[in-house]
């Protein structure tokens, strides 16, 4: 995902008149869920400013659900109806999953056609938008059918965020705070000292905050190697969110990176020298915004969940540890007991 | 797909060989179809030599049907139950439906895997197995679903040639003719003069054609232009393999590009001044080898299956003609009418 392919605000607008305006697509799909198509459409409509007559507009359900299989093919069926040829266009207008969904039914739809990525959530500003990553869930497993798909652009119109909740906000924001844990100290301060309660994220930190993804991504698109350090906080994220939603308590999966964060923050401090103030700050920042829920968490569920992480090579259990703020070590092997030790001492605080 | 990663006969084992002894895979799945399982399968592991304990049988139904939305999904199933993970590998044995469909499975599974391909029949051979397209079939369309990825190599092991019936040799082998119409008048000569009722394609014949294809296709991967020449013969063929199929009297693949290149090259003779000569030994040699059913075509039909083509943008007819052989012009914008004009005096001799 290259860094210049992203743009903010009203130049978003701009760039994507130009791309309309070029007469390069026989039809655009505007892919929307039910609340984007509440909370965003209108205004995305309004602030395009101009006909787009090959428009058709396509709407799924919201939520996690619809990256199924079952979603992916009536889409594909939709598109050849619509008559969508390889000259056409797919506009996600969205979170997560309408950008992880509609961009893998472009990317394999008659082999590939363009997409656009406009964000609506912060998480997905913030991650899922500018990640080159597309895909599905399939039978249990989360993005196990997907691909590296680039889109033709990124706008972040950071307007959309006055209609997410507190929880959706602070949900982007705990991957905001890994960009900055994992390679910027002076993000982490920027994002340290702004107050999330008070107003939404500015035009700057975002900028900063998707430029640390997108350079990371562009340089790694495949997860071959430094790209892995996007996945502090998730090894640890991913099995607590998984088992929280198993109980039928699900948390959000920004706050579930915020206390898979804590956890290998944890194990980051045993095995490397941290300064005991940054470590004390860092670790209480976490705990006052992301706290953990009152349901315990069975060892046994979770050590299996844990090994289960696909980002695991045979089931050996790998770790993006922190030398520091902005210095990430990749590949580090763990034992699963010392990850278990790790999670009861920061729960119990 | 680079013509480097393309080894013939002994040195492809070789390769393979390498590759297994790397390390560098948890898992090798071996996909088959039953016809491949029996001819091919034996001798591959023969000639392979070698104990490759992390294999992984995989065997689909052969034919066209395989290439399905079903068979697909339930193929991702078989990788997640025998624990395929982001460091494992396919290796596709068969022809162009066990690398097409072999091949968007690992493109997808996982956000994408390695893949190799094997392929056993000469159309593959030829061009299936190097044109870095995967895909399956969805709807009533022809590889609508799928996907541009190379495999990390491919093996052409002319010895299962030996296995095809002369029908499967024919319809390989104009994809070949194809491969010097457009490019090469050395290689068309060289394919004139080769006597195929009396031997299998000689390795120096196969590398020549393959060679064409794997520089046309590493210079234009997604047929943005240049690649477009490869549909010589494709627009009316196409339309003639679903024309023959929906009558049920089907013929193959390669049967229905000669016919198509016989029609699309009487359009070039009448656009382009081509020598007489050479226009009629061309024609001859087409016309002799593949002969024309007997069942007349439905002009409504026909026409309307051409405008469906996919390659076609927004219903428009474009065709690749021959100002003569080795010369391609794309994006010829030909009136439907004058397709079926030829097509008819064509088919009368």
């Amino acid at each position: 995902m290259a860094l210049a392919s992203i743009f903010f605000g009203e130049e978003a607008f701009n760039q994507l008149r130009e791309v309309l305006r070029s007469g390069d697509y026989t039809k655009v799909g505007l892919l929307v869920d039910s609340n984007t198509f509440e909370c965003c459409y209108p205004n995305f409509m309004e602030a395009l400013a101009m006909e787009v007559p090959q428009l058709e507009l396509i709407e799924i359900e919201p939520g996690e659900e619809s990256k199924s299989l079952e979603i992916l093919a009536s889409l594909w069926e939709s598109l050849g109806e619509l008559q969508f040829d390889r000259n056409s266009l797919i506009i996600n207008l969205g979170g997560g999953v309408v950008s992880d969904l509609g961009g893998f039914m472009a990317a394999t739809y008659m082999r590939g056609i363009d997409f656009i990525n406009f964000p609506t959530s912060l998480l997905a500003m913030a991650d899922a938008a500018v990640g080159s990553k597309t895909g599905i869930n399939f039978g249990a497993y989360k993005n196990r059918i997907g691909s590296f798909s680039d889109p033709l652009m990124v706008g972040i119109i950071p307007d959309f965020l006055k209609s997410l909740t507190e929880q959706e906000l602070y949900s982007g924001w705990a991957e905001m705070l890994k960009h900055g844990l994992i390679s910027d100290l002076q993000h982490w301060n920027a994002l340290y000292q702004f107050d999330l309660e008070e107003k939404i994220p500015s035009k700057r930190l975002l900028q900063e905050s998707i430029a640390i993804k997108a350079k990371i991504v562009e340089a790694d698109k495949k997860e071959g190697g430094l790209r892995k350090v996007l996945n502090f906080g998730h090894s640890v994220g991913h099995a607590l969110e998984s088992y929280y939603a198993s109980i039928q308590s699900p948390i959000s999966h920004g706050h579930a990176v915020a206390l898979g964060m804590q956890v290998e923050l944890f194990i980051s401090a045993q095995k490397f020298p941290w300064d005991q103030v940054v470590y004390d700050s860092v670790q209480e920042y976490l705990r006052q915004y992301y706290n953990w829920p009152e349901l315990p968490v069975d060892q046994e569920a979770f050590l299996r969940l844990l090994a289960g992480d696909k980002k695991n090579q045979a089931s050996k259990i790998r770790l993006v540890l922190l030398r520091g703020i902005g210095s990430p070590e990749i590949d580090q092997e763990i034992a699963p007991a010392l990850v278990w030790d790790a999670l009861t001492k920061v729960v119990d605080g």
